[in-house]
């Protein structure tokens, strides 16, 4: 799955030039609904960040942001997992200035389990949320899931409030934080509604078929979507959270497939009188059959489930983590593994906080010192508490609290 | 505005043949935003029925439909000013069943005032609903003028409020009627926008292109503004008025023009496992100026409209209704007039409900006893008391009365 061409991205930034035929050999192809990646060592994200124009998390702004927010970066941030950006500076310069903006993120609930990649998106902004003390509106997209999916819409719905409770037990703050499922929340907010149908005037059949390769069979509701993903992007959306305050920024942590929807939304801003809404990108969460693809919900084997057991997930790490060790221990002593393409060791990037003992773990996975099952008996050490406190925390989430944070309402942040 | 094709209006409707090239030439155009006539005695409505595949109204059906009611038909009935329909019978059906049904028309608020023209699917409608003492539910589509015209959402908005007093005023009872803008409602009801979801999964880009003349450079809110216009044909839609019962059938009257929105409606209807809306169908009113046009809200001299003055009313027959009498008096008494094509007989084929007096007009004039200026003066006679008291009315509905309907709440109807 090679050489599929990416320029569809850029259709909003007329600044860029297309890619030349040359550029587009051996390019990973990247959606929101497909990512291909073309090497082991995953997505080339330096290549994404230039064709989507977005700007780079350099050490330059983290410093500023640890700088702002009085906090140590988190280790997402550190370790380059949220990557790309776009403008990242003007929010901290809000949040300097002690000016409000808010957050939004969001899912389209397609099946009953998350998997551990989903969290990523959720933990980052649960942390941002923290550090920030700002209000966070969580779109659950289950008319998109409805509408792209051999679902019934009854099931749609039901995906929504399981991935509310996965999404709940992370520890969201109540009074913070509002969820909301499309086809419930639209239907009781007149001025969401108007904010789509406001962006639906500004956006033709031309662009989307551009940003998002629609084509003319494509359903009128696939057509249509992304105005309903963008309306989240504008405060005004919000009436109960944000009452007469006009334009309050918002700031999107998402991963880096989710970025054509939101090119379009910043494009369409300014038409409507409404600020552009700032961007961070995370990179993906790879399968564990190597980096390559992001972590299908559809493949079970593809990924660690919330609902795994503390057995399940051994097995899954042991059976298919991709390794990047060598194929005896004589040689891996020798040569020592890959970093780079072991899945394991990229988990641990993403879960194993503690900074110093990563460090020793490539250190010395790196040098052979490290055998492959020692790596993965590590990953299945920090893995198994997670998930099994999450499992726990779920349990506590009751229909009762998931009606709670899907109600609108009032928010506490200050303003 | 010769020889336009309307087979685009075909497109659901696979059984029929599209018309050869001898047959699109003289023809009439008819689509929700244009309507050319191509003869001074108006549009070729028997053509139209032959193309959009619907069915006449003759004096059978009426027979049946005074029969089932046992009322007499209403005179825009007799007269031919509804002329089409679907599955009319089904409805008469329904009613001698004692089995319930509802009624849905709509409006799209283009003007503060609206005109003569405007009048008449609603005045129909108001003789439905006392006669099968049925509810009615009529849409106010303020995001679709949105949308197409150059309007502020607020002034969409304001603008249905002010069509709503005078829908209103034609004397609608409340215990029956709920009235709705889309741009408030959809945002009310999550029912109303499943159901728009629901439709919008079943029609493609292909689709609405060949029933609508959609292009690639029309916006998203176009494309995908047919489900909004189709959702209030399904009872689901309104679960305040229709509780637990399922799949209540639903009849529409309305100008032909409308046909191709809901030709997709029952195109669709099967597939969600929905029963097809029955549909009832006017001829249009005529311009001023002549049968060849529908009524522009757009040019003030084109049309009568419910807020003129008795003078400003009288001047505007006197000098733009088109005559179908003589160049001279004497031309007049000799040869008579033509009511095929005299606006002002046609305008009392409409509203001169005495069907003596209509009959005896047209004799006069046609011998030409009766002259122009006389045939003018009658109109103006019959007209001036129906606006006047209208104007009176209008001025009894409050922005509370308004609310009233425009809440969404329980009908009283007998279920």
């Amino acid at each position: 799955m090679t050489d599929i061409v990416v320029d569809a991205m850029e259709a909003l930034d007329l600044t860029q030039k297309p890619p030349t035929e040359e550029e587009n050999e051996e390019e990973d192809f990247v959606d929101p609904w497909n990512v291909v990646g073309t090497s082991a060592t995953g997505i080339a994200y330096e290549k994404i960040i230039k064709k989507f124009g977005s700007s780079s998390i350099d050490s330059a702004l983290i410093e500023r942001f640890e700088k702002v927010t009085g906090k140590p970066a988190h280790h997402l941030l550190k370790r380059g997992v949220f990557f790309s950006h776009r403008d990242l500076h003007s929010i901290l310069t809000l949040h300097e200035q002690g000016k409000p903006f808010y957050l939004y993120t969001g899912r389209g609930p397609s099946s009953t389990s998350i998997h551990m990649g989903h969290l990523i998106p959720f933990l980052f902004t649960k942390w941002l949320q923290e550090v920030f003390n700002v209000p966070l509106v969580i779109q659950l997209t289950d008319d998109e899931k409805f509408i792209w999916k051999n679902l019934k819409m009854e099931e749609a719905q039901k995906l929504a409030v399981e991935n509310a409770k996965d999404i709940i037990a992370l520890g969201f703050d109540i009074e913070k934080t509002f969820i909301f499922s499309d086809l419930q929340f639209v239907g009781q907010c007149p001025a969401f509604y108007q904010n789509m149908v406001r962006i639906q005037k500004c956006v033709n059949f031309n662009q989307v078929k551009s940003i998002f390769g629609f084509t003319d069979s494509d359903s009128i509701g696939k057509i249509s979507f992304p105005a309903t993903q963008a309306a989240p992007a504008f405060s005004s959306s919000f009436p109960f959270i944000f009452g007469d305050r006009k334009n309050v920024p918002c700031l999107i942590p998402c991963a880096i497939d989710q970025d054509p929807y939101f090119r379009m939304t910043r494009d369409v801003a300014p038409r409507l009188g409404y600020i552009k809404p700032a961007l961070i990108h995370s990179t993906f969460f790879p399968a564990l059959q190597g980096a390559q693809m992001k972590m299908s919900a559809s493949d079970g084997n593809s990924s660690i489930f919330l609902t795994d057991t503390p057995k399940i997930l051994k097995a899954k790490i042991n059976k298919y983590a991709f390794s990047g060790g060598q194929t005896s221990v004589e040689e891996h002593r020798r040569l020592g593994g890959d970093c780079d393409v072991d899945v394991s060791y990229k988990y641990l990037m993403f879960f194993l906080e503690d900074d110093f003992r990563l460090e020793e773990i490539r250190k010395n996975y790196s040098s052979g010192a490290m055998l492959t099952g020692e790596l993965k008996q590590e990953l299945i050490t920090v893995l198994t508490p997670i998930i099994t406190a999450h499992q726990e925390r779920r349990k506590t989430v009751t229909d009762e609290i998931v009606k709670q944070f899907m109600t609108p309402r009032a928010m506490k942040c200050g303003f």
